[in-house]
């Protein structure tokens, strides 16, 4: 889709466009109510040090600065141009801007390819002269870009306070939504902006590794309303998120966003539910809410991360204990169990109304001693239980509340927790219902770089994701990747002779595919005549024994077996396979008598036990993808399923299986006992192997797999070919 | 539980204790870190107009007021009283209290029931002085009480706005955490706030009856930890919420936070599905998280309800519009879809890069016109598709974002909404990202009583809640009550058998009961002989043809059927019936040789259909509680089922049976044709009427029930029987 991104160097070349030292803006205005008179204000107001060049033809100056008729009349040297004017002027202007040895162009407008037909024939248009003479395009449709370390502020947003929280955002609305809660709340500021528009050149990928490489910038945070080279995105996200925390808001959770964003910004949403659990395997932050995305991203780039899951809660009242508990348990978070010293120690500072057991309320000990809820912080954080200290309730607001008095001690409190901070390897998330008054406590908490949140709620999504970011930098930091295994020349021989025919794998062979690389299939025969029927039953007699057998019709002609009478089951001794066969013979003869029949496959009945489904893809946008679920009504109507990007790791493999909702069913219900998890893993991973040395595999699907005890036997196997791809394997044409 | 609650008379008598015209403060205090001198400082700071008498022996004057050394000593006629003073003191005051004539009183002591035994006993100690002295109690183990519009502020918190919300918490930070949001967003005032603590005498229900008839109070929020007489509250809210809405925040959403509540307020918290279930039941909108407590409650109070789901969306940004559709869809909302002529009218006003399909996105027209954005609300609230309009982007904020010059035509749009919002029967929310800086016209569109609110995901829950609102009070309008049925005198016999002998209804006698009342159950034929064997063949020949037959064991002594050998499935003609009975009866005198068997069931085997659940409970909290759901995992993994409290009206059946998240799978799926919904449907009803004619019915289990396309068949059916109840009707024991 883009031919340049391929050839990127290591160092990302936006460092040139986003801090560039010259800028030409071209459609430069001094009528304050256009854009290209914002630009101008902004990049003049933030001090910018670089060169400014105004092109209009119809000014000779504007705000002040010598303008220019057109971009080829520029004297310097722009790396950027910032292009303010109408869709339809783009395509020549990219042109003049190559032609002056301008880098990159942001382009405004829109009236693209989220327009239709004739706004992609624009877009494709504006791209091959970008190509053609080497522009790098920000946008189209996008809302521009800001980066305040180098004081080039193309938006002209006020009051924007300089940070180190990087934000790409399809929504300049979302980019303002989250620039006034900076403000108003004071937490964090910001370090570079881009609005990715309709990413016709540079993508999400791109900039994320920017915002990776830029020393300014602690965190990033993404609106995204589409990617459109999903897998390179994961690529650049591992890559990044092993040295700082992403967090990303991605639109489109349901059928009505997806059709929303798609008219914004032309972006092919993709499955939501895939779009989330790959981006969580490449170590990305999702929050789900786009009012978590500020406060998610503050706590990240400011706090310690969790060891693991288990939170000492310390409150001033038990109705907030009570919602924070919820919240932590509905988070997958736990109560930490406090150890008996712990207790004791609290005990010994608290009175006796107080509970010591976790959540602890201090139950009235506070009232005229809050610093004491600091001693508690240490006291929690000490215990080898504790993974994370959450403080609950009125700390900054006992000076409002009780006595003007205990100002004094309440500062103290602050001052501990700020020292504690500094001292501990916990995160302290701190919650306080004072927070939107600002008292003098929180403030100081505030600028020592403790995050104060407003609700429990928002504490709990920080909680969480500072809980998984230690999780996923600790599991990925031990996981060596999965050997790779070679393609067998059988089996590419298989591949290719189903190109040549332009059919897909039969079922046979599919199943031969997996068992010749180490899956657990059970014996399959096809036999293709009486004689071979009979040596069929003695062999299987030989090893599955009194277990009945199954027959199936094989035949390219025919997809609906069971439909065309062309499958039997539980059938016991030779005379009941000798009848089974010639009835399926008749009934497919019938069903259509012009159907090429390979011959019968015969197999053992399946053992009872719980079917799951393994499935592969080929994403448009995120490329090979695997699937697992619980078969039947668990895939199609609950759509409880986990998707990972292949290749995979076995820390992948095992989380996907404890994934879904349905996890349960593995473990045990009603009386039965629990399957063999560490067999579904390794299936897991030789599937992934498998897609990974046959790129001809197209698509794959394992349903069902009916998981036992001990292991698992894959009853149906479905492999479509992908007939654009030649096999390079020579022994293949074999 | 509480003798006193039973005798309520029509009007409250919360209203004297409430509103009193003069207060004892016993504990009163010149110690600013007291709670009985923050009372006082209350009372005479916010002007209370009654007599106030502080009570301590050791003071003459308090705060400038004349203190009593008793309550005995008071000379006027208070008619409430404060108690501050610890727990171990409260028992001989009530009794004090009740004889100086005193009628409530608040007591703010914890270490009552929620602290173990002896706090049980002292709680009970309490009670039985109240009782025998005539004195209500508010708490124990409650933060107190305010009531604004009578300047009674017993917290003596500061800054509290008044207004018409009133609250009930059992968590007083919680009330802080409220008022702080509200002083803050500065959107609404308080009526009345009762902390209930532990029930001991007064419960949530007597409060909300308070609020219900209190005519400043134009909306009730609730922080329940948990019900003392859930049913009671039933009943209340059901009245109240026909009048005034009522939001509720229920703690104990999980395990976690329900010990967490038990600990803080000795709460039995009951199952949170349920209990969320039958508020909705009673016409109460819950929310799901403490932050939307107050958005909710100023939305319900403040704007109009909506007829119903759809909703418009105008927006000025795409990303929020694309956000916004995620949200509304995922709350169960539907963007409208807005006539040619309003996408016409709409066409007619924006530029052409607008998007006039819902979600409305006017692209940079308004950047210089932002009063169009009312005159957009203005076209789609005309729209008859249209049901609520949404606002979403940046309003109020153009003067500040783009030129000072906006604010005249800004201030000029806000009118606009303000004069809509008087002339349309539809809810206008609006969301502006500006909301936290409060600019001019977001301030003007305050004082006329519109919210704005600072959050997309916020805004959404209010819309929801609206709708939820306004197709309640349509339906239970609607509504008839279900007729009741009579008990009928052979089945109360069945009840009294049972009864006498100690057991629980035979499966063939349950059937019977339900049978008689209408409900579809298989013929079922009890055997108890060769011959009786031979004339069910025959008569099931007859009725259902060649349908096998199944054939079970009948045995009070036998509880496990199966495992017993005591079932067999699948039987055809008279001779494997003979055969089938023989080997039950082996089967079961081998099993258990002293076990009495009464015959053996026949019935036809089930067709194939859906499974699903019918259920009754008699719930401590709640009472006779109904569930539906589907059979096997759906309710046992999964816990997709949905409560009703009985009885039932149509409309509550009918919104169960849509309310089950594998609700598709009754619509049909893989082939399979739809069930019939309406005999379900029928089935419920006819099950609430049968619990209410029968009160010896203590559980009832249908399950399975199996569904089919026309109608259903309850396949196996358990009542169990309570013994403590005396069957009423004479006949029984004929």
């Amino acid at each position: 889709m883009n031919p340049i991104e391929g050839h990127l160097p290591t160092r990302s070349p936006l460092h040139d466009i986003l801090a560039p030292t010259g800028i030409a803006v071209v459609g430069a205005s001094s009528d304050p109510t256009k854009r290209g008179y914002k630009a101008m204000v902004g990049l003049i107001k933030d001090g910018y040090k670089g060169e400014i060049y105004p092109v209009n033809p119809k000014a000779d100056m504007i705000l002040g600065i010598k303008a220019w008729p057109s971009v080829t009349a520029i004297p310097g040297n722009p790396q950027l141009a910032l292009i303010c004017t109408p869709a339809a002027t783009v395509p020549a202007l990219i042109a003049e801007c190559g032609r002056r040895g301008i880098k990159g162009a942001i382009i405004l407008a829109s009236g693209f390819a989220e327009t239709g037909d004739e706004g992609i024939a624009l877009e494709r248009e504006m791209m091959a002269r970008a190509e053609a003479h080497g522009v790098r395009i920000i946008g189209p449709n996008t809302s521009g870009v800001f980066n305040l370390h180098h004081r080039i502020n193309l938006l002209a947003l006020d009051n924007v306070k300089a940070g180190d929280v990087g934000i790409i955002s399809q929504s300049g609305n979302m980019l303002l939504s989250l620039a006034l809660e900076a403000q108003h709340n004071g937490q964090v500021g910001f370090s570079t902006y881009v609005g990715p528009g309709n990413q016709s050149d540079i993508g999400f990928n791109d900039y994320l590794r920017y915002l990776g490489e830029d020393e300014n910038t602690r965190v990033a945070a993404l609106y995204v309303e589409g990617f459109r080279d999903g897998r390179k995105f994961l690529e650049v996200a591992r890559d990044v998120t092993a040295m700082k925390p992403v967090v990303v808001y991605k639109s489109g959770s349901t059928e009505q966003g997806q059709k929303a964003a798609s008219s914004h910004t032309g972006a092919l949403a993709g499955s939501y539910a895939m779009t989330v659990d790959l981006l969580r395997q490449a170590g990305v932050s999702v929050v789900q809410y786009s009012d978590e995305i500020l406060p998610v991203a503050e706590g990240l780039g400011l706090l310690q991360k969790a060891r693991g899951k288990r939170v000492a809660v310390i409150s001033d009242g038990g109705g907030q204990a009570t919602i924070a508990s919820d919240r932590l348990a509905e988070a997958g978070l736990e109560l930490a169990e406090l150890s008996n010293a712990t207790r004791q120690r609290l005990r010994d500072i608290l009175i006796p109304q107080a509970s010591t057991v976790n959540p602890v309320d201090v139950a009235g000990s506070t009232d005229a001693h809050p610093s004491l809820l600091a001693t508690c912080m240490e006291i929690v954080a000490e215990d080898d239980n504790v993974d994370s200290v959450f403080l609950v309730g009125m700390f900054g607001g006992y000076s409002i509340r009780f006595a003007e008095s205990l100002l004094g001690d309440e500062m103290r409190g602050a001052e501990a927790m700020v020292d504690l901070s500094k001292a501990t390897t916990k995160p302290l998330v701190i919650y306080s219902l004072y927070t939107p008054i600002k008292p003098p406590a929180l403030r100081r908490l505030h600028e020592a770089g403790l995050p104060i949140y407003a609700s429990i709620e928002q504490s709990v999504r920080v909680l969480a994701a500072l809980g998984e970011r230690g999780q996923y930098l600790a599991q990925s930091h031990g996981q060596p990747p999965e050997t790779a295994v070679e393609p067998k020349p059988a089996l590419s021989a298989l591949f290719a002779q189903a190109q040549a025919e332009g059919r897909d794998l039969f079922e046979y062979e599919a199943k031969q595919l997996l068992r010749d690389h180490g899956i657990d299939v059970p014996l399959e025969l096809v036999v293709r005549s009486e004689e071979e029927l009979v040596e069929a039953a003695a062999r299987f007699r030989g090893t599955a024994g009194d277990t009945p057998l199954a027959m199936k019709v094989v035949s390219r002609d025919i997809l609906h077996k069971s439909d065309a009478g062309g499958v039997k089951l539980n059938l016991v001794g030779e005379q009941a396979l000798r009848q089974a066969r010639a009835e399926i013979l008749d009934a497919c003869r019938a069903y259509d008598p012009d159907a090429e029949i390979e011959g019968l496959l015969v197999t053992p009945m399946a053992r009872k036990g719980v079917e799951v489904i393994v499935g592969v893809i080929r994403d448009p946008i995120f490329g090979p993808v695997l699937m697992f679920g619980l078969g039947g009504i668990f895939v199609e109507i609950l759509e409880d399923v986990a998707f990972r990007s292949i290749p995979l790791t076995r820390q992948d493999a095992s989380s996907m299986v404890e994934q879904i909702k349905a996890k349960k069913i593995l473990s045990g219900v009603r009386g039965e006992s629990a399957v063999d998890k560490g067999a579904l893993v390794d299936l897991l991973l030789t599937v992934s192997r498998i897609v990974e040395a046959y790129p001809q595999l197209s698509e794959l699907d394992l349903n069902p797999v009916i998981a036992h005890a001990d292991g698992y036997a894959v009853v149906d196997a479905r492999v479509i070919v992908d007939r654009t791809i030649e096999s390079t394997d020579k022994e293949a044409h074999a």
